[in-house]
Order: C-alpha cells, then sequence, then structure tokens
C-alpha cells in the first residue's frame, strides 16, 4: 500500500521543472479538490486558490519572486489567498450555506454563529486575515499530501512579493491576500541541484516531546 | 486504491471520542512521523510536537478550552507549537544539521543562511512567530491527512486559550508557543450529533480561479 509517509518521503521542494511536461487534468483536480476539502476554524474556508496557467500572468509573478524560475517552468501554479478581513458578510455566506446543505436551521449552530461574528469584530482585520491565512497554510498541507500521491512535483514558496502578486492577480479587488504559493508539474532531474541530496529533518527526539 | 480525497470525505471533526479506545502505537507512530516529514520554510521545522496522553494534564488543558470533552475522551491529544521567535541560535541549529547529514558544505547554502539570519533579525520577534506558526499549519495538514489515512478520527481545535496551554506545558521555558492542537482517537458515532450531518464545502466555482 502506497503510505502517506512513503509519499512524504518521495516529495521534496523541486527546484528544476520539466517545462514542457503538463499536469493531467484529472490529477490537478483531485490536487485542487483536496485544498476543497481540507477543514478550516468553524468551517469558514477564509482562502481561496487561484490556478494559473497562463503563462504571461506567471512571468509577471516571477518577476517579484525572485526570478524562481519554477514559477514559469512548473505545469500550474497554485497561490492561497487568504480572505483580507473576516467580514460578518462572510460569516453569513458560510453559515447560511451549512444550512441550506444541511437543510435545517439548528439554535446551537445559531448561537456560535452570534458569539463568532461578535469573536471576529473584536479581534479586528488585521487579526482576522492571520486566522485566515493560517487556515491556507492547511489546504497547502493537503495539497502537498495529495500532489505526492498523483506523483505530481511541487514547491510550496513563501520567496514572493505578496502586495505586487496581490496586483498582478488583482485581488485587492476580492478582498483577498496571497499567502503562499506553489508550483505543481514535473522535476527535470537532471538539472535540479536539490533532487539527490539528502531530506532534513530534526531527529525524534529534537521535534516530538510525549507527555505520558 | 485509497485516495486522499475518498479520506478526507471520510474524516470530520469529532465531536464524541471513545474514551475507551485507543490509538495503537504504530499507528501513532506514523502520524508523528508524517507531521516530521512535512516541509517548512527554509527547511526550519519552526515548531515542535506535544503528545499528551496524561490524563491529568489532558483535565488541565480542557479546562482551558471551553471545557471540550474531547481533549480528555480522545486518545492522544496532539499540541502544535510554534518557535516563539525565530532567533539566530535556531537558524544556525538547521543549517549546520543540514551540513551534517549532507556530509558537506555548499557556498549557496551558506550564503542563503546569511541572508536568512538577515532577513529573521530584520522582520522581528512577532512577525518571526507568525511564520513560524503558519508552518506548523503544513504540520497540521499533513496530520489531518494521516490519521485519516490510519482510519484515525481527528480534531483540529483552536478553542482553547494558549497562554494558559502554554503555562500548562511549560512551553515558555522552551520558547514554545502552542497555536493549534488536535485530540486523536475513536469516534463514539452514537452520542456525536456531526456524524452524520452533511460536510459542508464551497462549491469550485465560488473556492476555485483558473486563470488560463
Amino acid at each position: 500500500m502506497t503510505t502517506v509517509n512513503e509519499r512524504l518521503e518521495w516529495r521534496y521542494a523541486t527546484k528544476k521543472f520539466d517545462a514542457g511536461k503538463k499536469v493531467p487534468a484529472d490529477k490537478l483536480d483531485r490536487i485542487i479538490e483536496a485544498v476543497r476539502l481540507a477543514p478550516t476554524t468553524s468551517g469558514l474556508q477564509p482562502f481561496e486558490l487561484i490556478v494559473v496557467s497562463n503563462p504571461e500572468i506567471r512571468a509577471k509573478i516571477r518577476a517579484v519572486s525572485w526570478n524562481q524560475a519554477q514559477i514559469t517552468d512548473c505545469s500550474h501554479l497554485l497561490v492561497f489567498a487568504a480572505w483580507d478581513d473576516i467580514t460578518p458578510e462572510r460569516v453569513h455566506m458560510m453559515f447560511d450555506l451549512t444550512n441550506e446543505i444541511r437543510g435545517f436551521k439548528n439554535e446551537g449552530w445559531e448561537n456560535y454563529r452570534l458569539q463568532l461574528l461578535e469573536r471576529v469584530a473584536g479581534q479586528g482585520r488585521e487579526t482576522n486575515y492571520q486566522v485566515a491565512a493560517r487556515q491556507a497554510y492547511i489546504g497547502l498541507g493537503t495539497a502537498i499530501v495529495a500532489a505526492a500521491f498523483e506523483g505530481v512535483d511541487a514547491t510550496p514558496m513563501e520567496g514572493f512579493d505578496p502586495a505586487a502578486v496581490d496586483n498582478i492577480l488583482d485581488l485587492p479587488a476580492r478582498h483577498l491576500r496571497s499567502v503562499v504559493i506553489m508550483p505543481l508539474g514535473y522535476r527535470a532531474a537532471e538539472g535540479d541541484w536539490l533532487v539527490n541530496l539528502k531530506k532534513v529533518r530534526r531527529s525524534r527526539e529534537n521535534f516530538v516531546t510525549e507527555l505520558k
């Protein structure tokens, strides 16, 4: 059986993609679906996923991302874009959707809606954005595993100018902010300095504490 | 074949755990290993994992977590604790470990070490903590998928008082801060109000934008 850990051992932060090799639609679809299915705080899904294959847009993004070649050489570029705020409208949208999908209203759930509205109003825009950005990283984590299961290489990247990427993708108009990007594609192993180097992780003793 | 998405469909935020049912050591081990293998920014792994089975400690954590029963009813409680700062010592620790594991020093890598040291010094403690906290959520995302592959129920939770949990676990002394917790165990389906309700996610059209 293919295991999660075997797949995590296989993957690495691909430095050189084969620009001629595209991720098939069914594989891309399943990776996107994993992100959509990822759980988030209070079920809000406070982020969106932008899937960029357009070469001109990717060239612009590369120019504000330390010129990293993976952005243009990959097959598809995922941009995880968090809500810039958790507004009442957005909270209502998700709570109303829940009632609609489940087909009933519930007093406990409605009380929780009110609590949450109070909390996000109290903590303010910047904290709400930070909360949303963290949820996007849950989506990133599931995308990393999902891509590895599809045999698709992926490179999570924070090395870009978020405000510049936001402008390229017109995210401010949608009240979104880019938080992390991930090229998807296939490794060009012969040109990749990292592919044959050992994966580096701290030992279990230096990473895990068990309190029994 | 078991797929990531089939497993993500299976899982849900378990509200009632079977307090008598423990996660076997080999399954727990593989879930922890998935977190350890998760990629992080610059390979820093700027968080640690605390695995709490001790009942007294869990009772204390429950008391500062809105009295949520999953914390004491579950088999093991995972606490994701981020570095409270990305200090030069911590950067050197990971870069030195990389050189040790790979068996060589590399000029490009050493230059990157210096760049990173400058960046984390410039952005300051609170931003460094926020960066670290986001990486913990990549670990959370991989743990969610890994647990689902093991048939282990899991409930990601932000509803706790982080400063109080930090004190219970003596995290300030280790320069760590709790960011998210996740009970692991087995659902007690008969007492769980959520188990039979439909999963709620936004439609693909409302979640994904493709720029072709």
